[in-house]
């Protein structure tokens, strides 16, 4: 029998161990950990110290994920799935991924030897996101058999491609088939996969909420537009001759931001413009700019996204310029399962939570992950909304209450006979 | 007695004339010839060339300017000084500056040994284009005064002073004095100063008129602005918690624009935007652009400019942005002569053109000879307003209409009391 520990105590400790992981960096001074980076081994070093305790063995299967399964009380085939990333962004904060799987540790760390109906399967994915081939989801994809032998010849900067990265970290390429959810612990049957992540945006900190349980994540569409007019000199050009690449691009931003304002939900950015020849005295001949536009719901999306290209050709058209666009990215949006999302909603309630449902707007492990497993995320709030910058923080009490919310939540689904049933897989989740 | 050309011959040999000119370039296939580079010998020896025929001597002042002067047919101590600039941009067209000068030339031929009651002096300046050191109207500064100890020690990307560059071409730096205006024929009186040059925008080409007297040089205004927000990702942030400095910036864009359209004369332009990060799923923290605004009336333009930028703040302080700008330039605007120009227009009408008024949006040498002399401008229409580019034209019909505008003016002066007192300089030349 352990010593009992606080929940406060866990979560300080939670904090205390994602500075430790922070240590364990590419750059120094600067947080940076991509795909099977050697400080990954450091990483993974440290969490099976924080598990040998426990009683549990870590492996690292054949794509670099972290696997630890904490038993099922009974004999039973049944396990939940529990964690998030391991890698970063280049100048990353502490949290981002990396809490989730800290978290699913301190669930297990709180249960106190406690055994469910259920096991707890943690994992921590190699990559999420996508640094270092351009890919992102590299981890989460082998477990549902998405890493596939095209991605393997993916090469980085120095040439070394994802096949080579793994046998270079002393994996087997050939073992990732068995990394696959339902070949890893073939006498068992995965009923979910539950992702505690930091909500990297301002919503939380707003609301005064701690933590939200998230219902979709967006589906986004990135698009390039340039819009073409006439070079001409800025002193002689009277304003009714002009075809200006820049004013006519900037009509169109006003409108985007309009359409975004009044669609309830709908975010839409122009992050980058540039203009040519961009000099002080000459008028624009063509503007090139980005669009990014997300949504939970796919046909609002991509209504919103044929109307602001109808109206970048209406103002074009009107003004004497033409334009031209390309769609870069189509990603359908992804529904949490309901049940799980709903559970997650009592528990953050039975917390002494105000209960939030969100919609994220970046992408996630369970966006992968929900193409074959009833997934849901609990977002904890990030202060100033600061991410991907060494900034990024959580507060102590937030963390006291995921875990709080976290217990109560796994207490609930061992008592759900709904949860238990190997049908609760077969679920729709596609938004 | 010599052979009489028609002015069709005259104005062909002026295109004739042009492209030889053209012919002299500091590189190969495109046209550029800045300040006493070594093409600009040539063309010396080669306008030289012309005006040997006519008895008329040809010098090269110490700034490097040519000089020629068609004496008074009576001893008379008047003359007009009538010329351009012979110096270009880089990758040029054939007529910007150089046809002014050529078309002196012209109508000294057209004249045809006849003798007026003042002399022409022709003048073609060294530099207007300010492409070597930077700074603009070093030959029509020398004339007036202006070219000091400070600029003669400017220095070029070499490292070459002007001085250095003025010795370098055989010329005597101490003799600078003696090319203003008031030095180089002490025993003459300057009437006016007369510039032929082409419009270098779309006015006249949308009018049908081949000519048009210049009214004033427009004033210029010309700023740099940065709107600054908060960097936050574009999926997780909703738009009302965003401070977008594009969007900001745009909304903007739209104003300014609007300001121009509703003010008649004004032209704005926001030739140059750029944005950091510049990543497509970023919201925007900083926008750069540039700000060039232009008009005849000072007042109009400053109250403009005013307006605009009380705007940038209103808009930045209604989203949460603030907003950071410098004046990079303030330039006032010069009137010309309203004497010549009424005599221009009644030249325009006499040679059955419409009698077209307008602003110059650029500036040009009569800005800086109007600081000291009746000035007056012809322009000619530049074909789709194309103009610093090698398919820079004008139509042969518009320079006889020239030519035969000039003429008719030179004879309209001559039969002027009020052009020949000496009195007549004494008009106010600021707008």
């Amino acid at each position: 029998m352990q010593k009992t520990i606080s929940t406060r105590e866990l979560a300080e400790q939670v904090l205390a161990r994602c500075n430790k992981l922070a240590s364990f960096s590419e750059t120094a001074g600067r947080l940076r950990r991509t795909f099977l980076s050697a400080p990954m081994r450091d990483v993974h070093r440290e969490i099976a110290s924080w598990l040998d305790p426990l009683q549990i063995a870590t492996r690292i299967d054949a794509a670099g994920n972290l696997r630890a399964l904490y038993p099922a009380g009974r004999n039973s085939g049944s396990r939940l799935l529990i964690g998030s990333h391991l890698d970063t962004v280049p100048n990353a904060g502490r949290y981002d991924g990396i809490i989730g799987v800290v978290l699913a540790v301190a669930l297990i760390e709180a249960l106190n030897g406690q055994k469910l109906p259920y096991g707890i399967d943690v994992v921590g994915f190699s990559d999420e996101e996508g640094i270092r081939f351009g890919v992102p989801f590299l981890g989460s994809r082998a477990l549902v058999g998405l890493l596939d032998e095209t991605l393997l010849q993916l090469k980085d900067a120095a040439g070394i491609s994802i096949r080579k990265a793994i046998e270079g970290f002393g994996l087997n390429p050939a073992e990732i088939p068995n990394a696959r959810l339902d070949n890893s612990l073939p006498d068992s049957h995965v009923c979910g996969y539950l992702e505690f992540h930091i909500e990297q945006g301002p919503v939380l900190g707003q609301l005064g909420a701690p933590l939200a349980a998230v219902e979709a994540i967006a589906g986004q569409t990135r698009m390039e537009f340039s819009f073409l007019g006439r070079a001409n000199h800025a002193g002689t050009t009277p304003m009714n001759l002009r075809a200006d690449a820049v004013a006519g691009a900037a009509e169109w931003i006003t409108v985007v931001e309009d359409e975004a304002d009044t669609t309830p939900g709908l975010v839409a950015t122009v992050g980058s413009i540039t203009t040519l020849p961009g000099a002080a005295n000459v008028i624009a001949r063509e503007t090139r700019l980005t669009l990014d536009v997300r949504h939970r719901d796919d046909d609002v999306r991509k209504r919103a996204v044929e109307k602001m290209t109808e109206q970048a050709e209406q103002i074009s058209n009107r003004r004497g310029l033409s334009v031209q666009y390309q769609i870069r990215l189509d990603q359908p949006a992804v529904a949490m399962n309901p049940f799980l999302t709903d559970q997650i909603e009592t528990a953050i309630r039975a917390v002494g939570c105000k209960p939030h449902r969100m919609m994220s707007g970046a992408g996630h492990d369970a966006m992968i992950l929900a193409e074959t497993l009833p997934s849901a995320m609990v977002f904890l709030r990030t202060p100033g909304g600061i991410s991907h910058d060494p900034a990024e923080s959580v507060l102590v009490a937030d963390v006291e209450k995921a875990i709080a919310c976290g217990v109560h939540l796994l207490h609930q689904l061992a008592s759900s006979p709904e949860f238990l049933k190997p049908e609760f897989r077969k679920g729709t989740h596609r938004a």
